[in-house]
């Protein structure tokens, strides 16, 4: 069952960048790992090679009608080790995602044992400066060199590193949030859970939008009523109210985060009690107005938790906790990120010691 | 402003195949047509090449969030002349489509240019048998290798040219369509009306349960209600009821067919009348059930008309005119490709003579 994976390693290394400087997924490592799937053979050929741009048919069907989805983690290096955060959640969820978008799953602990043999290639590469990491992008794409519109027989999955910093930068800054009244980003039905590329470039005119506007980011509202609150950016999103946490109830259209799921937990650890419901935008206002609501955050792997500072609800501008972190946001972050380096005791067994396997 | 196109001819023309039985879109001629976009340059580099694979980066982010959109249209080989069926319309749809995705657009008299210059070099491609043609497919997609979530600062666009038998085979044969209670195509707000990549992977799912149930196509009901038809499959629909035509009004999660469009024109010039209304499924139901609803079809470049026989509503199985083709489809079908191919009257300019103004 298990593949042999084929290694070929570069002749050509690149210098190590000075982490702190460059954007977000821009920089990528030396190697990367690929295999193919046809429908004769399933998933084969895997292999790590030098990370090269290679050769796609202009009929290959992820240009024409979208059939690829992804996933995204980061590689933490604590004090020279490599470490994962809850790794097997992440190929969990490309197979759910795999398997919505009509494409064929992987084995989910070979994917890890790829990663981890990258990783292992790559180990140098994990930046060690405070808030950086290697991300890890896993996706999976039809390459069937065919126009009809059915899914594709043949697909490559790839994994590959991008040094990072901070997604915000280094500082946890308050970000500012614009409420989407006119796009919508998914319904149920859709493909608004999974994490289908398409999802992406969906949501750029109204991203864009919030930019003009002056904002940071786009809250999404729900496609059937656009009154209940979906996600935020690329993120899932969090209240404090009356002292306890609440965030959407997942809903077929709401992106089920990795980093959502484990700060319900975490909160639960530290004693809050914490609520997913099906919230209206209008009780945020109410909520955020009469001070029920104290704090407001986002929460996803490229900026872990990002404390929500201004909301612009249908054109009013809410300021929320002074348009500063606050106490439960940096509670919160500084737990999760604790776990994520090691800082703190790590109860549920959420971190993959790397290092410590493949050495 | 126009810009040159540099032609690389191929030095080993493929053979030709038997059109009629190769499947749809899996066969390319021997040229492709190629642009590429980078914020600095604008438009740049238009070339006519040998068809052939080319390099992409894995981290170009038409992989990664599915920044992509197409375009489908067909050329007909009339007594060895080559025509276009109404081309500026594809390109006016293409402009539409990239501007909701937050692409830039081509310059469409050029990109039509671009058109006519692939299709001099291949015209020996355009067959000529009953219901064959070129297919064309521009299309254009996100090249920047960057794994930021916002829209590229680079792309590619493409033409690709492939020898075609009619989609459904050379018969003008009913199809079945299941109507789909649960999952959901598009909704209002979203990317439904852009010729958008993604949409057509969302669709799968849908389209294997019809399948597996035994139904050719799916039938869309709109996102909010789920009780409004908004499409079949990859075509417009219509219906004709009393005598008169009706198709549901393009409402932003509709695909904007230039068949439909076309279909319009054509019945009212047969003296129709066309009305484009919001259809509840009910409403169906209850016509094909009394009789008042007697032809339905499906609308779209790749099969022009298609008959619907058989209709499953919410379960039930409707047989629509005896699952026979009806006469108005028929007139309407023989009148439009009558059109295509020079037999009828071109009285409102849709025709193209690509030989007349290359030769």
């Amino acid at each position: 069952m298990t593949q042999q994976i084929q290694i070929t390693k570069s002749q050509n290394l690149k210098e190590k960048p000075e982490v702190a400087g460059i954007p977000f997924g821009s920089y990528f490592t030396d190697h990367m790992f690929l295999m193919d799937y046809s429908a004769e053979m399933g998933w084969h050929d895997a292999r790590i090679v030098p990370y090269a741009p290679f050769e796609i048919s202009p009929s290959s069907q992820v240009l024409h009608y979208g059939q690829s989805v992804f996933e995204g983690l980061k590689a933490y290096n604590v004090d020279g080790e490599v470490i994962l955060f809850r790794p097997d959640e992440n190929f969990k969820r490309l197979n759910r995602s795999l398997e919505r978008m009509s494409m064929p799953k992987v084995d989910e602990e070979f994917a890890l044992d790829a990663l981890y043999e990258l990783l292992k290639i790559e180990h140098d590469w994990v930046p060690d400066g405070e808030g950086q990491s290697l991300y890890v992008r896993p996706f999976v794409f039809a390459n069937e060199p065919y126009l009809g519109v059915r899914p594709a027989k043949s697909y490559r999955m790839m994994i590959v590193l991008s040094p990072v910093a901070g997604y915000y930068g280094a500082q946890l800054n308050p970000t500012s949030i614009y409420v989407e009244d006119d796009y919508v980003r998914a319904v149920r039905g859709g493909v608004g859970e999974a994490k289908f590329a398409g999802n992406y470039a969906s949501s750029y005119a109204a991203q864009q939008k919030a930019n003009d506007l002056g904002y940071e980011q786009v809250l999404w509202l729900d496609g059937v009523h656009q009154e209940y609150i979906e996600e935020v950016g690329s993120m899932n999103i969090f209240f404090v109210r009356d002292g306890e946490l609440i965030t959407p109830q997942l809903n077929g259209s709401i992106l089920p985060g990795i980093t959502r799921k484990s700060l319900i937990t975490l909160a639960e650890d530290l004693g809050y009690t914490v609520r997913e419901e099906r919230i209206h935008i209008s009780d945020v206002e109410k909520g955020i107005k009469d001070g029920s609501i104290s704090e407001v955050f986002g929460a996803g792997t490229a900026a872990v938790v990002a404390p929500v500072g201004i909301m612009n609800i249908h054109g009013t501008d809410y300021r929320v906790n002074n348009n500063e972190i606050g106490k439960v946001t940096q509670e919160l972050y500084d737990n999760l990120t604790g776990i994520q380096t090691k800082k703190q005791e790590d109860k549920h067994g959420w971190v993959y010691d790397v290092t410590a396997t493949v050495k």
